[in-house]
């Protein structure tokens, strides 16, 4: 699906931005097709974004009727959410909402793991006639490809590492837990939940600086996977220029990623940090279930 | 097996001591039982223990010689490993190993997870004619028995949490990760690995602190269970007056625990920290594979 999608135009496509480098550069790629794209930045998360390169309307997280107002107005049907967004704290949610007949059903989606949160929300659009598409469905060119990037090459040890981590990811996939896990050894160092990747690697660095992680810097993986089922238009695991300065503060070996299940922010930027820290990334092939 | 070797008294109990309440408490319950007890304080680990109460040899990490020649000296074939200890590093327990033959073997307990690290040491042991004995059997004063301990009763809602945690618990044993997580709504906010616990606890607490954690303070459980498979004979999950101060700080509603197979420190003290903050403690029968 992910080419015809790409490659239509039909209309507009509204952008619901957060932060980080990625929601510029879909825009960028999406409007190099020559399609029109609307910007949305969510107050907060999208400041200091040069939005202005595009329409946009300024949102806060929550005001999904506003949203559907400018879209429907632009004559945009097709969203796609971007970027980084800490998940929001419901009790500062409600009173954006208190207007809106949904709030049983968006309280229903907070309460669930993440997965739940984003799949409810696109259930709420598409019953208003929008279609939600991943990121990566309009601008394939953020998707990492199969194979080593850069220049440093994982060890056999490394790829015995990736293999048990993504052993572990694939058996806590149901319980839609974080998509990151840390393996040295064939050992778990840590596994990322609610506290987010940054956390989990600087917790790792810390648990090293401290004894608590045995063996010499430089060994171990961060190892990122979509979970099993997730919905793959929004969430999908991505990594960046940021992620390398966490594996090098942890003192691991370097990084795995699936094969076009996985979207690279500034993927120029997170080589050249990956090769100036000696640390390897690689990108694997999904496996089948 | 635990009731009969709890009553045997084939000569004195060698205890190897970390730190904590537990080690006096079980050299106490087994001196009660008319047995004698050699205490063996790991420096570092049990320095502060009122270890002068029973015959015994500071030892460092690593003296693994020494302890043998020791325990022998007293006619002391069983052994207990009992007390906290932070895993120590390799490098920092070569120097002591250097004189002693069976380094290889120590490194290789060292490379996997904890359960390996264990049972590695234990092997030796064994290897050498002495008998590895869980602190629970030579004291089963220790477990946790089932039921709700204290006055705080645990909700449906913390109820099908517990049961939501067993089951990551379950589907994490193998990969032999640490022994505790945290359930609320559903929703897994922390998993512990190389931190431990109290760092665990420590972490949601700072994640409700910064709006990371949705919902009110109050909701949320740590379910701690032993892995499958694990040798019990040490290293059984155990909870005590300051998981009570963690849970505090995490703002979570309670601790579930398998009865029987944990380890309760301070099991007065414990209970009476949790009727005063609110926090349940109940400790559910074990699953069978």
């Amino acid at each position: 699906m992910s080419a015809d999608v790409a490659a239509s135009s039909q209309g507009p496509l509204a952008m619901i931005c957060g932060g980080g480098a990625l929601p510029m550069a879909v825009a960028d790629y999406v409007a190099a097709r020559g399609r029109k794209v609307v910007l949305f930045p969510l107050s907060g998360a999208a400041d200091g974004l040069p939005v202005e390169r595009y329409p946009h309307h300024r949102i806060r997280i929550g005001q999904i009727g506003k949203f559907m107002r400018l879209a429907r107005a632009e004559g945009a049907r097709d969203v796609v959410f971007i970027g980084s967004l800490v998940r929001p704290r419901i009790l500062h949610t409600i009173p954006d909402f208190k207007a809106w007949t949904m709030m049983p059903r968006i309280i229903a989606a907070f309460r669930g793991g993440d997965d739940h949160l984003l799949t409810g929300m696109a259930r709420l659009l598409e019953d208003e006639g929008f279609n939600l598409r991943g990121a990566h469905e309009v601008a394939p060119e953020i998707l990492a490809p199969a194979g080593v990037l850069g220049g440093v090459q994982p060890s056999e040890a490394d790829r015995a590492d990736i293999e048990f981590g993504l052993d572990y990811l694939d058996g806590a996939s149901p319980f839609d837990i974080g998509q990151a896990v840390v393996v040295a050894n064939r050992h778990v160092l840590a596994v990322e939940a609610v506290e987010g990747t940054d956390l989990m690697l600087a917790r790792v660095g810390e648990l090293r600086a401290n004894g608590r992680i045995r063996g010499a810097s430089g060994r171990g993986v961060m190892v990122k996977a979509p979970k099993r089922n997730q919905d793959r238009r929004f969430d999908l695991p991505s990594i960046g220029p940021r992620t390398v300065e966490g594996i090098a503060r942890g003192g691991l070996a370097g990084i795995a990623v699936v094969a076009e299940a996985t979207v690279i922010a500034e993927a120029e930027a997170l080589i050249a940090a990956a090769d100036r820290a000696g640390i390897f990334i690689v990108s694997v092939p999904e496996r089948r279930p």
